[in-house]
């Protein structure tokens, strides 16, 4: 995995403590034969940027995540290249079309968390603005926290032949880990660009990456997928 | 949450770093209105065992966790309640019909962990014989993480009309992750029993139940969830 | 199974010769011992209507639907009982953000049929007003023929109780039947309601819903399902 | 479409009453611009070899069928293309872990038809010997009448890079059809071999494969399949 990042927000003692109970893990991993393998990068990847909305991206709302104004630029080098090599990209948000009452769509999300927030039409759910969403990019709005769970995505990245899952976006505990998880369950090869994830506790982002790279999908710097993105044959010929 | 037990095998002070932090994000959390509302108990529970399978319990394997025998206790405790109240119980282990090659069916996760140890027919995949399985209690052999992902769990529990999962196992970081997850996704109320969940890796039970607690599923103490399986009415009346 | 409605425009031989090939094969069917079980109705229904939007209602779509008039006030004699018993209704049609190119949601039934026709936005697409949907009435945007496939509506309406699938709208020898086959295989009961069901060609109704009663679902007649909801108990006690 | 088979063990008369509404509704679905599409062969296939088990292929079952020994004769000749290609092939079957009582894994199933004959470990559930399986090849055990649903088909099929799925087996009215809608909507090609498919009662092959062609997948002839599968490259090289 990518160098870890420090977690912000936190003091420098509880980030050197992390940071040494991640090394701990990761000696006993090795000790297993974890951590060896990589599942690597496929023929035809798509990108997936999840949840980078007004609701996640601005301040001053329950879901607003830190460092995003960084996050969102690195998710545009990305996006640049993928889009200059004619990669598919997808978009996600949440949305309700009933958020209160007992035949709302946000099912038992909303017994944990303020859900009602996610209406449907509202500007708040709408992608951030500065990522500039192209006609052809896929929005889809999702009911739950993983991209793939009951929505078309699956089918849809296999009837264009992708095999591949770049995963950008927040947040790293929920909708980031989850979608990860779906990728590889449903076939697809996950990677999962470092810098281009957040979250708004401090600590998130590293604990679930770590987890993540151990097991679901690889942890891989911006350099490198900016890297295969740049070598990747035209899409005719990928 | 009930209260955090330590992450054992690393050091007092990693420890106290990781409640610190925990403490900081509940904080955190609380000024955004998490953390306050909680799933609850539903009228028709079923237990499910994660992976309390010779490979995960029995020490020597690269898969074997952390303190199984009082894990194993546990969990035989809550399932001598739900038995006695007829409550359904289903346990899972992996296991692959073709373990080499490019026919398998491990997927892509052939590609990170050591899969080809788990073959079918193999006493190493077998449930935990301190378990003592019933007849009339199902075995899913899954393929991936989660419980739900590729099995006829999610049909199977709606067809009996269950709403509620009580979700014990290993490991933490996961397939008991991922099935919580899953689970919530598919409808059914997520009680992650506290004392029944495991890993192999200091920290990793911790910092994935605070996840689950916070957005997935309620992370209850043992004590409860018997106290609720204890008060539930005969199988016919509820 | 309700008496065999006739396939209308067909000849009076094609629909005689049709009623005894049915006759044939449940006699074949009885003697293995089928057609003797019924699934029957569960405690909590849900009405799911399906495709009954413009493209099918109206004339003079590849899509338009025959008898469509009398169906729509056949769904509407059921709509008005469910919601008189707070019985949930979900309505779907179909819609795509992409409907050209190689990144199209319609994904491979375009290569099938003219589903660049569904622009989401397009008032194609929405719900025949005469349904008058409600508010708190769900509004599924399918991409594929299943009412279930890639969509949210297994864990709604797991999330909210339900066990039985009131199935109603068109096209039999599409999302209908597929809806059904997916209703049964997630745990719900399916019942088809026999005059709410419409196609665009002679028989297509007949031979799918002579399946449908065969292995997947109960095909019972309009008055039967009326009664059902009739007595169905108030909201709060079932 | 090919040339349709006559329903066996039907009259001539009622033979013919089904072409001539198969013609008058080819008609009307071409006056709508349906039927000039096609989904075509891909570029990686698999074969699927859906309940060729002896409770459908040997006599005296309730689910016995019809004709068999042709079928299981084409299927051979399909096989032995695909084997000599390194074309992945997968069976599948039918077997439920508690078949009475309330836990059963049959589901709803058990409503509607004698599902509690498929005993896990029975004989009657085991593949064909004719069909003579090979150790790499998959063999799914499903619940459902979908070799989709409620299994790894679809992860698996993605992780092996297969993007078409050659479908054969039996019933047309069951687990076939509902197999080739699932395929579609995972976004696999389905070719469904006209002549490598069976049911139990006269007509259902007809009317189903109507369907299908119109809506869900390709029917082809074997002839044209056999080609493409002789014509693909090496299996490195596709």
């Amino acid at each position: 995995m990518a160098t870890q990042a420090r977690p912000t927000g936190a003091s420098e003692e509880i980030q050197d403590a992390l940071q040494r109970l991640f090394s701990l893990d990761s000696e006993l991993y090795r000790g297993r034969g974890f951590l060896e393998r990589r599942i690597g990068f496929g023929r035809r990847p798509a990108v997936v940027v999840i949840d980078l909305a007004n609701m996640w991206t601005q301040s001053g709302s329950p879901f607003s995540c830190e460092g995003v104004d960084e996050l969102i630029a690195n998710v545009n080098r990305l996006l640049a290249r993928a889009r200059a090599k004619s990669v598919p990209v997808v978009f996600t948000t949440m949305g309700y079309e009933v958020t209160e009452g007992p035949n709302s769509d946000a099912g038992l999300y909303r017994h944990k968390l303020p859900m009602e927030l996610f209406k449907l039409g509202s500007p708040d759910i709408d992608v951030d603005e500065r990522l500039e969403r192209r006609p052809n990019e896929q929005l889809i709005v999702k009911k739950r926290a993983s991209a793939f769970h009951g929505t078309y995505l699956s089918g849809f990245l296999r009837s264009i032949d992708v095999d591949t899952v770049i995963i950008t976006g927040v947040t790293a505990s929920g909708c980031v880990r989850n979608t990860t998880e779906d990728a590889i369950n449903e076939g697809f090869r996950p990677i999962v660009v470092r810098e281009c994830i957040g979250d708004r506790i401090p600590g998130a982002v590293e604990w679930n990456l770590f987890d993540i790279d151990a097991k679901f999908g690889d942890v891989e710097p911006i350099d490198k997928v900016l890297g295969y993105l740049e070598a990747l044959p035209a899409s005719a010929d990928r």
